[in-house]
């Protein structure tokens, strides 16, 4: 309950001025060589102060396996892993300790737990994703090799990528500080981004993810179906906001004539307005989604709010922020999907006799 | 696993052409006085056959319940209950047996499982869904009285509802068969509808729900967090394309500044964008969401496709159809977050000593 | 939560005097032909009325299957199932509505729900075993064919079947009425339990289960392993009263040097005091286990007792009830056990890559 | 799956020779004052090197929370914890690497697993029982203060506590090594073991534990018995062989007239032959059952065996062993009962309106 995952399963803990974060990876496969270079890989796309576009929190998001790997292979034991916090200002965060920021969860963690760790937002925090990149990065190697997952920005406020993910070369996401791998447009949203930043502001955008390569038969009929389960772990993602896949929200516009996929000689279709997914199932089509995020709650200028006791105050972020989250949620969102993927995968499996 | 529900639990089974659907309902707390007409009520509002714009397959849709309820309460053990299936017509599927409808199940379930009751879709009919009202409606109970769960169709196709939810009287949801609260655009979807029937054709469209009244603390910090779990159970619907709430994709466009609800002395917000939920948790604000469904597959014109030998056919929908899957899906939607909101509703009462 | 396997799921519904028992298995693979005569042989194993020395309460029990089937094989959706209860007398128990009988569960599910469903105990009848045994029956044909599980009566009261299991033939079983394969000890018990019913008393018992040729590998290393999954199942059972497994009670008064098990060159052991698991993990020699069953509550003679307002009151059982549990619950042993073994088995499918 | 707990839930982690054990406890419950000294007690009880009758082993076996917990409180978050291995002497292990000791779980982890950390038993090892005990300690303070939970070495090997668990004064029990508050019957015991150690060999035993002031109405009507989750938990502990509760064994050979417990007018019972547990729930009066263990399976003598590639090979115990797992299984079971009953006295305040 609660945690990620049907049959690998993950449990996590964390908070943003703790100790450390971590989690415990369970039933996952044993005799799996660890791509232990790939995982801090991952993180290192995640991390802070990667960019001028992200906060200079300094972290170094070292994740230390501590089970389940025997001289670098899965033992098929329960894995767990913790990640050190580094750098925390608890200070900076003094004098919000009564208080409840705009949008941010300090209010309704007291409401429903009585107390809270409010340094840094405490568990709230989206540093949590940092688990879920660790334990994503493990489960990726459980899908077959020529699964591709590639997320990256396609919206910064009002500017689009305007090119539809078939266009795009993948390999060119990382090669620019907002993670869009059409460097036009990438280039237009570092623009705004910077100037958001200076005005200490912060802005929304929106992630698109294309996974290839997925054989048919991924997601189960009913309360499993693929697309419900990628909704479910993209919408735990911090400051996400919406989800749609396939035609989306557009193809609530379409007539059955123009939305249905008819099919190709050799099971593939014509069109994949369909999303890769019919009935909850994989198709062997290109999956594809799109996630939207708010902009971050933390300005840096003057925000009128109130205390636990219902006092006005004045607050100002203070600390090291990200003015959008947008560049390091792409692996978040990668990773998430390689989870929710290697766990359908798996049972896949032993769904027929 | 594969159920609905983390502590309540709903476990369902069905087919549309097979003898019953139905489900069971674990650990349902004991002493409710089951209210026996609103959940056949609910049921009415979902089953065929209720106006022009509706498939005209007669199904009484009669549940009995068969355990779990003593002298019209609740005993705290399963309930079990089925709803028979009364007007199947199989031979209107035997050219299906072997053939593949574009954009439907058929081809993914014998992918997945390689075998299929191929009469009305089988499992992947949306018949299903009864199920769903039944163990919604039963769990609307558990929650507050004054908790309002209101879901209305706000867009066919290009033609949208205006009004924000705010300015909507929700008693008119059902005064007509769109079920649209605001009667002119009701007209308009009508019509709409109409033709795109006349034409064997069908249409999209998108449902908004406003849950008001919630008390705040209901959600999960990780894993668990309400919009997570709102978004799971909307995505399983069938013929769901996407989910958002609060501002949803708009709220990607914005600025933090511009999105930040600010609150009032006594905790509310002034401005909702949040959508009611802050850190996965209600705020006691209203909860409101929106849902894209896609046009429904089964056209009564004829479509080229392929049948399982790759072999290409003619099909031409046939049997008794949906023109528009909307004005059915709105007690789907109501009773599934009333599923959802009592389940995190209960667990919220043993989250803290 | 509270439903029986891992994977594979069953959630079940019914009480003694209601309309009908039932239940739902999920993620049960796809391809399976299903045996219902099998299935239908171990409901009539297990059904009142088979012999003087059991409860001569008079029903079918014939399990009819409502979905999840398609042409006799499973499609690997939810198999839902119903066996209608028939001879209800519930007038039998119209003295019971408010008295508590001795160590009946009526007090406790008073205390705990605050309502309960008198007639035949309700839902703390045994009869709720009638579903255990379909679904069970069912699991087992996910189990290679060679994996034999036999359980028998191995004690009434203080008789014993001295022979150990492997001197056994399990083919004579079913050969008289308490299902002991030693028809020397067979014919004491079944007079003993003769002896007890004409005094309107009841007498306990022991069951001894044994599996041969099961694999290595079924079971997990931490809060999986095959003892405890097997333990929890059969102290699920009504009126079970202890567990025990390889050597039992009596390996606690051994050596190490005594009881540990000494390998030969095929990894077979010599002797096998372990019960064929290590460390939660299933050896590849025979699994076998013991349980036993109390003396059931409800006997023929008067008994001080009290209702629910503390009044005394006289009790003196009426209805049809069994002298003694053993013969009728051999089937439902073995039910339990192939389906924790097909649970496992299915998962074991996937615990290595 | 494979965690403890159904709504309080506990994932572990660790290996015998790795960096360190471990564990995460998610829905506790917030605002509950950590007792860190009771917890460190309890794992000191456990703790090898305490007496000259068990392992010399050092560790200090002291634990480190990692979240969770904020001033001292608990948040509703996730409590992750670590404890570091600190005295591994993983030479003792480098002979084991390929052979297999009898009655261990190194054969049947290979077969499982193609691969196995062969290191102090790795998984496998009864260290895992420290990450109980940390969560078992912590969820004993969601209980009523006033039950009460005590376990106590009633045997090694032929040597029993003759005096039944109401006449022994548990304040005494942790006054001698063995942890039996009979100080006669411990004295033998502790001779025994002293004999048996010095022969290089080990001795099994029993443990019981009684639970009082439990309250009413804890456990689940079907598949979640307290006898069966309870069982469950016990058989999960490495080197358990039995489990029975109330008259247990015993039971099996009374007539009902015997067996049954005649109410009070207060409704308590006359006699507890039940065990305090009627139809799986609680009745209010002392919940009590035994354990069996079998003797550690490491023993200080040589022992034929073979390796993996089934070569004869001649072993004998190294490194620091335990002559009997008793007297630190005793804080084991005793923070298991306190997790299994926290989880279900939890669940037992949502289960009627």
């Amino acid at each position: 309950m609660f945690t990620l995952g049907n049959f690998i399963s993950l449990s996590t803990f964390g908070e943003s001025h703790g100790a450390a974060y971590g989690g415990i990876v369970t039933n996952f496969p044993a005799g799996l060589s660890v791509d232990f270079e790939g995982i801090q890989h991952q993180l290192d796309r995640r991390k802070p102060g990667q960019s001028a576009i992200v906060t200079q929190r300094k972290e170094s998001d070292t994740v230390k396996f501590l089970s389940g790997i025997f001289e670098g292979k899965t033992t098929g034991t329960p894995i767990g892993f913790i990640i050190e916090n580094e750098n925390q200002k608890s200070k900076d965060y003094g004098h919000l300790e009564h208080a409840y920021r705009p949008s941010h969860a300090d209010f309704t963690y007291d409401q429903k737990f009585g107390i809270r760790d409010h340094r840094g937002g405490g568990k709230s925090s989206a540093r949590e994703t940092v688990n879920w990149v660790v334990a994503g990065a493990l489960a990726k190697q459980i899908l077959p090799a020529d699964i591709a997952i590639n997320a990256y920005v396609s919206s910064v406020g009002e500017i689009f990528c305007e090119k539809p993910y078939q266009d795009l070369d993948f390999s060119k996401t990382d090669s620019n500080e907002i993670r869009c791998p059409d460097e036009e447009a990438a280039a237009k949203m570092i623009s705004k981004i910077k100037a958001i930043k200076k005005q200490g502001n912060t802005i929304g955008g929106t992630v698109t993810c294309a996974i290839k390569n997925l054989p048919t038969g991924i997601g189960e009929p009913v309360f499993g179906k693929l697309q419900a389960e990628l909704a479910k772990a993209m919408m735990n993602i911090n400051a996400a906001k919406g989800f749609e896949y396939g035609s989306g929200f557009c193809g609530a516009k379409m007539t059955g004539q123009e939305h249905n996929d008819l099919f190709n000689d050799d099971f593939t279709t014509k069109t994949n307005l369909s999303g890769g997914i019919q009935g909850g199932i994989s198709n062997g089509m290109d999956v594809y989604f799109r996630v939207a995020f708010k902009p971050i709650a933390t300005i840096l200028r003057p925000q009128e709010s109130v205390d636990k006791n219902g006092n006005r105050v004045t607050l100002e972020g203070k600390g090291r922020h990200d003015p959008c989250v947008l560049p390091r949620v792409i692996p978040v969102v990668e990773s998430l999907v390689a989870f929710v993927l290697a766990d359908l995968f798996l049972i896949n499996q032993i769904r027929k006799l």
